[in-house]
């Protein structure tokens, strides 16, 4: 049975990344290594939106995260950090396992913060070194405003930095545009990639703040990595994650082929075809309709119905593969990925796997996911 | 041109290894990536020769060397590390970036380490907390004596913690029979996968010592990575890079096909062969013969005659990749890699390209390289 992948990533993968991730290895440290990398790298300078240098780091998205805070953060310093999810929890989390001091803003797990409370956080801790925002909360699907947030942040000497990694390349992000100072992304979203690298983009502003950070770092360090990413060959001072390089540079190549400003737009229609599939069942979305993330749909099973269940019989029978919730939401919620290289196909797929099985479950649910999703992908009625 | 990568890592890749690098994405919290996961590494404990839990980071192998640190040791703990080459050093740049006190034993590059002047390091810092040995130092062509050391660090209480991400699975390590407590491997040696995952098992002892080490940590947290790794199905708190998991089943595989005592005994045949080849052109070993690693030879180019000239040359017209020194060998030896996939024929073609080199380059030097290894590699004249 042919597998539907659709979670907030690892995304499928398109057939030229695929052929790519296959690629015979080369020496590490050679030219030919060394100009895919430097194209890679210089492909993610535009996909961020940046003339920031781009960090390959050969970790998970997490290892990006904790890369941020040892390299801008001393033990002691406070950061304001946007909570309320189980990412934007993280976050935080690193910053207080290496002794910084969190200011939370928290909000209730499927709400988007209100840019004024962190204006007030900022107020209340003028001393801040950071703002640590997540833009696209997957456990609970909420987009934060990171846009609106930065406005204000980069007028203060506190550093803007985002966790973009399920949300570069897929939802709107202007790095330089909106004055952002750090961006994390990882490989295995929106990029088209396999996981492994974490991609980190650093300001002057966050070079500066390098200079005087003084928590502990070897692996994670900005300046180690700088050293020889070079505009036409570039190379890591510890081995690469080169399959990934690899694919991630043939995912690029894709994603340019297609257009930032393209993929924005067809983001942002995927998603609307999946909330409107979703409202055709009758379900009721976790966060508010505006604040739902383009990448992630999160909604309440109908009363009475086990999540879990619905998801194994979509998997087992359908072989459509969604998530459920994680941290306080496991077991509660259903969470419809759609980002990177989806096609439509997959997400009626989807839904009609949904409808069926939450038909067979008894649910009093409605029907007509599919042609109401149907009617924003192509345009027209079914 | 057919490529002959004859580096210390990346190493060539079988096809069935790439073939495995090219699956699609699967849900990295499902039931078939968690049963991948988990053969991958009960093959690894088998590899490592030890009933201790294995962890796969999301990492180069530094990052492995890092975690070591991290979890084990608390700033101003006292270390004692091997350095005299690249990755010892390393090793201890690492510590010391932590806040780590490292006392070094400190050997001339190309030189083994005495076991006895380990014993004396351990006998005047009683209270150290670990030695920190590499096995094959890749910078020098050195293997250090790491069963030796072992046999006396197991009798005090400091760790035993080997970096082993150019020998193992190729070079004789026995991890619980030699009572080694931390054993930190890289995907992409000997293991016959891309680069991208930092394999590291842990001892009991070394387990009761992170309960009380303070050193920060949260990507690297040997706890948080152990939680969910089950005999069945295995699952990791970050997202793995999961095409390298593929690719690392596949090779575990191959590498348990051949059988781990065989595999040692293949490496040490090479590695003579390597040697006899040297030898046959009149040159000179870095290290003395009986210390030379099995994954990696290092040798002197002739009086007069520059290494990168003689490498360039290999790769432009033999299309043989070979390495140069690194660190304060850099530009004045050469590397000859040989772990992992090693075909006879690469070996033999990449001693006939430099035969022909160093002859090109004018420089005095001896003959019948091929044929001197082809001898051992095939147990009879050419």
């Amino acid at each position: 049975m042919r597998q539907y992948l659709l979670i907030p990533g690892p995304t499928p993968l398109p057939r030229e990344v695929l052929e790519a991730s296959s690629k015979q290895m080369l020496n590490h440290r050679g030219p030919e290594f060394g100009k895919i990398l430097a194209e890679a790298l210089a492909a993610l300078r535009r996909v961020f939106m940046t003339r920031n240098t781009v960090i390959p780091f050969a970790s998970s998205g997490t290892g990006g995260l904790e890369a941020a805070v040892v390299n801008l953060c001393s033990a002691g310093d406070t950061v304001i950090a946007v909570t309320g999810g189980n990412f934007g929890d993280r976050f935080a989390a690193i910053a207080q396992a290496f002794g910084v001091n969190v200011e939370r803003v928290d909000v209730p797990w499927g709400e988007a913060v209100d840019p004024a409370a962190v204006r007030a956080a900022l107020r209340r801790s003028p001393q801040a070194k950071a703002v640590l925002v997540t833009h696209s909360e997957t456990s609970t699907g909420v987009r934060h405003d990171v846009g609106a947030i930065a406005s204000f942040v980069r007028e203060t000497p506190a550093l803007m930095v985002v966790d973009a990694v399920s949300s570069l390349g897929a939802i709107e992000l202007r790095t330089d545009e909106w004055g952002i100072d750090v961006v994390i992304t990882g490989s295995q979203k929106a990029l088209m990639a396999p996981p492994g690298l974490a991609l980190v983009s650093v300001s002057d502003r966050a070079w500066a703040a390098t200079k005087t950070a003084t928590l502990p770092r070897f692996y994670w360090s900005f300046d180690r990595m700088k050293a020889d990413l070079g505009e036409t060959s570039a190379s890591t001072p510890f081995t690469p994650a080169m399959s990934v390089v690899f694919a991630l540079h043939a995912g690029l190549r894709l994603l340019e082929a297609e257009g930032i400003e393209r993929r924005f737009e067809r983001h942002r229609r995927v998603a609307a075809a999946v909330r409107a599939g979703v409202a055709a069942l009758g379900l009721r979305l976790l966060p508010k309709p505006e604040h739902s993330s383009e990448t992630v749909t999160a909604f309440w099973p109908p009363d009475g119905i086990a999540p879990n269940a619905i998801l194994d019989a979509m998997r087992a029978k359908h072989g459509v593969v969604v998530a459920g919730g994680v941290g306080k939401l496991a077991g509660k919620i259903i969470r419809f990925g759609h980002l990177g290289w989806i096609e439509d196909d997959a997400i009626l797929t989807g839904l009609r796997a949904l409808e069926t099985e939450l038909r067979n479950a008894g649910a009093d649910a409605g029907r007509g996911a599919e042609a109401a999703a149907r009617e924003i992908l192509v345009g027209a009625p079914a």
